[in-house]
């Protein structure tokens, strides 16, 4: 029953795949629910039917639990939670990381998730609170890794997670995501972000993911552990995660909170319920909040928000479409917004690594001269062979007395006409021309005259780009003429 | 059964509200799904579980079907098609702008409309298509004015419609606003918009409506007629429409095409259906298309996302929050995005009639500072009494030897300790900042340096800001210091 993880699709540093254990199937990027034995607000029979290929449940819960350990010893636990598809077990590290310690030790742990037929098994290990120095960071990196090797060889690496810690400390995440790589794991959770997204800290957990993404594997399935807030989903899968695990759809519905794509409300303050959920559907939020089973239905409509933002992140991939979804999810918290920004500022990194042509490129704000499509055309467009003298017309006119004529459209700049009907030139949609946009395609057309210095470069713009024009081409003239 | 409309709450210029038909109540912004008795996808009584109070149907089909004609005249329309919600009916209008002509007049029409039980009556307006030149404009408004005076005598005031049509003209759009609220008629349907809405020209639909709504009595209860598609509900209710007529869910389904609110999908070419409704839950893509029914499943899916986008819109009124609906909606498509900028354009203007204090003002990238509440507080901020040396403070940090102490908090602009806590100051959440919502802070504080010529202005700020403050505010000392 190996774990085996495939890649079918990419987009951004995002992977659509599939992600094998034994004979089951998860189809990723997927959400693990978590399941907790003595508060089952809803059957795994059900989640189940709702869509999820997987849960995650807490070793440390059914190993201290009066009731439910000896069923999960004798049953399994499969049986006991009445689910038939991917179980994965927690160790009982989150209950340490929050209580300062438990009862129990890797090896305990580990033997007790082998006992009852868990399929994906974790280790004890660390998470470095965010306040912790870079000693303490070290140290408990350190016993991490030493619990993985002793984890490896006790249970093997077939189904075992591999937790990637380092606090929030970019380079010993990055050493961390290269050293659980190297023990040939190929299930690496980053742990220790919880605390990071609790208080919003949107921008560093994109710094500590990214960096542990550049000393993972490629070949690594990544869990980003603790995450399942839908509003952040979208932003993660483009960090290149493609497993989450979610209490919050029960742990939400506890606190009367009602989960939307787009952040979470207090039911107390809400009047309709904008949602074609069965648990939605025909009822007030006053009626909602009064019906006698009202924990429940919530969680239902919780999870399933949560699912189908999971459906929809895939379906984004498919297309080619996933920046859109970033930039309309990251929007709706304005934390989440300062990792958006965080994440196009490593826009010409990722750029390697996305693919090469998508759907389309539907300019959504500012924001949008810093996908990757945009790096690309930068870094490419340069190759384009070139006479002495170029115009690059921003009006579609050629003059004469030119060499190589070239179009311009922001946010990309400058194409030969050849391109047009290429990605991303021929598939982008733009609204009317901003400073902003006019201002990153004078950026391209300075990426071509860098390396092409011998070159005379004339730009034909209306008069309304002139100055950015002018103030992004020193060393090309710019002639303004009026429309 | 006079129809009576009435205001609860304002948000930008779009309204909350009760239109009330006899005994009968509609909760604004609302949808009437259109509903064509010789092409029912859904039945009308299934319409009206869903969630929809009103429906519109189309007279002239009624009037010149030979299988629906008698029974509508004797047993009327409500009972023909099985709704007990408000029933309104279109006059043949639509038809007449699509095939150049029909076999109807306006009295015959009107005497129709009443005979068969409709509850709001639209004359037989022109819908002047957006190519035709002002004279062509000008007249068919006059027919229509004329048109809607003859009607006014025949059927009473009560129940009629009163289109406002000119083409693309704003200020024929604004004097038939003015000329049909003259008339004292409190429903108004702004017509001959679709062909704009077809083609994606959101900038001149802004324009228009914004104009309309300029000659409007604001006691008027605004339809946009033909606007049904989910993704410009909120902007179109931002500019102050109430109601809407959607035949998109069906018209859509029929041609395999599947809504959300931020764009239509062709059925054919997704794969995962991201939507917890009832047409859609434990159903691929696939197995939707191949279903014997699947054009009343797609039309249902349709439909239950329109509802639920207007249930949205009306949640976002009463929390204060549709600035930032209409910003995620209107980022789906670059053309919607040049219409949001139209309207941000109109900030100034819109601020008069926005509310006080909303729950929140989230700070979603550069458009957000053109919203109304940085408007307002630039018009109110002024005010505050000054000694003659001002600081504002953009670290926090005071200096001594200054008269007033005045903090900063982009995009707003100068504010005094006692605001910290009142909105928008207190409310409002901002990423890190950036050039663009400094430099609309700056803007604030011109406004104060305007209206106190005889005061010094100090700005105190980090180095990344010192420029902007410079540029931005000649005549002010701009001191910096590092962090």
């Amino acid at each position: 029953m190996a774990i085996r993880f495939e890649v079918l699709e990419k987009d951004i540093a995002g992977r659509l795949g599939r992600l094998r254990v034994g004979d089951k199937t998860v189809h990723t990027p997927a959400l693990f629910p978590v399941v907790n034995p003595h508060l089952p607000l809803i059957p795994a029979a059900e989640i189940r039917e709702m869509g999820a290929e997987a849960i995650i449940t807490n070793a440390y819960i059914f190993a201290t639990s009066g009731r439910f350990r000896e069923p999960a010893l004798g049953q399994g636990l499969h049986r006991v939670l009445g689910f038939d598809g991917v179980i994965m077990t927690d160790s009982g590290a989150f209950q340490q990381s929050v209580y300062g310690d438990v009862e129990i030790t890797n090896r305990e742990t580990l033997s007790f998730q082998r006992a009852v037929g868990s399929e994906i098994l974790v280790p004890l290990d660390i998470a470095t609170p965010p306040q912790a120095d870079r000693r303490r960071a070290e140290s408990d990196l350190g016993i991490t890794l030493e619990r993985i090797r002793e984890a490896g060889e006790m249970v093997g690496w077939e189904n075992l997670a591999a937790p990637v810690q380092g606090g929030r400390f970019p380079d010993l995440r990055e050493r961390a995501g290269k050293a659980v790589s190297e023990t040939g794991a190929g299930f690496c959770p980053i742990g220790g972000v919880v605390p990071f997204m609790e208080a919003y800290r949107y921008r560093e957990l994109v710094e500590i993911v990214l960096a542990a993404k550049r000393g993972l594997s490629p070949a690594a399935c990544v869990h980003l552990f603790g995450a399942g807030h839908p509003s952040m989903l979208p932003l993660a899968v483009a960090m290149g995660c493609d497993v989450f695990d979610s209490a919050a759809y029960a742990l939400f519905a506890r606190e009367g909170r009602y989960l939307t794509p787009s952040g979470s409300l207090a039911l107390g303050e809400m009047t309709e319920l904008a949602c074609p959920c069965g648990a939605c559907r025909g009822r007030t939020a006053e009626e909602l909040g009064e019906d006698p089973g009202h924990e429940a239905l919530l969680a239902r409509h919780n999870l399933a928000v949560t699912l189908s933002e999971m459906a929809r992140i895939r379906e984004a991939i498919r297309e080619g479409t996933l920046w859109e979804l970033v930039d309309d999810r990251c929007r709706s918290h304005p934390r989440l917004l300062d990792g958006y920004r965080a994440l196009l500022g490593h826009g010409g990194e990722l750029e390697r690594d996305d693919r090469a042509s998508k759907r389309r490129f539907f300019y959504r704000g500012g924001e949008s001269c810093l996908r990757t499509e945009v790096h690309r055309h930068h870094r490419l467009i340069p190759r384009v062979p070139l006479g002495g003298r170029v115009l690059v017309t921003f009006t579609g006119k050629a003059l004469p007395g030119f060499d190589t004529v070239l179009l311009f459209k922001p946010p990309f700049g400058p194409y030969p006409a050849e391109l047009a009907e290429t990605f991303p030139i021929g598939q982008s949609e733009i609204p009317s021309w901003d400073p902003e946009m006019v201002a990153r395609g004078c950026a391209g057309i300075r990426a071509m005259m860098v390396s092409h210095p011998g070159v005379s470069f004339t730009i034909l713009c209306e008069p309304e780009w002139g100055d950015i024009a002018r103030t992004g081409l020193p060393g090309a003239e710019v002639r303004v003429e009026p429309l």
